[in-house]
């Protein structure tokens, strides 16, 4: 394996989030975007863009990490309100690295009940509340 | 069980889309709109809005059956082309019933690169070409 490609995280993703944890499979990100509890999962393997790409143990990997981020979005707090509602989805049109969307959405974000992929960038998170929830989010993964 | 509540499709999920094969947990339904190869997975389960809500086997049997048709959906072809990326996503934030979105995307699809959830409805698909691509899905799963 000497010659294999290395893992680079793509900057797009990189970009606007920040390090959250690091488990077997992925890398996951709190985007700093303060309309949305946004976490990407990104598998840290070369050349993935789709789920057949993935070898079958990483299947598994991955199934179990969107689970366990789906239960920590679920249980954050924002504002003293956890999320009404958890999408999930790998879309990778634009940024082909593979990336899994985690998002918990409120009743009355911006884009709800639409989802969020039209939306633009909305304005960064205060520093200390980006803090504060990855920390509550280190503590569930 | 006597009283446990019956599953019932959810008739917003019914409307403009086709019976393709019932898996071990979910209802698999390909959507008319000629646009895209867009395939519903519905578990046949009542009360399922988000990933936590369904039982531990049922997590793992979710998993495969997206794999399936994810498979399924990158070996279709429409107008003798294959997809150039297929995208998955659970949203449900207008319909609740939980339901995953399997799309077959084309770099010259109306939305392409954007995601196909604020694209409206698009005209349905002739039925001979679906009932072809019905056929062509049942044999893949």
């Amino acid at each position: 394996m000497e010659n294999a490609p290395a893992f680079a995280l793509d900057p797009r993703l990189a970009a606007g989030s920040d390090a959250v944890a690091a488990l077997p499979l992925c890398h996951v990100r709190l985007k700093r975007d303060a309309r949305f509890l946004w976490l990407l999962l990104v598998p840290e393997r070369p050349g993935l863009a789709d789920l057949r790409d993935l070898a079958p143990d990483d299947r598994t990997r991955l199934w179990r990490e969107i689970l366990r981020a789906d239960a920590a979005v679920a249980a954050l707090e924002e504002g003293g309100r956890r999320p009404d509602k958890v999408n999930v989805a790998l879309i990778g049109n634009v940024v082909r690295q593979m990336h899994v969307h985690v998002v918990g959405r409120f009743l009355n974000d911006p884009a709800w009940p639409g989802a969020v992929w039209h939306h633009g960038v909305g304005p960064e998170r205060d520093p200390a509340a980006q803090g504060r929830l990855i920390e509550g989010l280190r503590g569930r993964f």
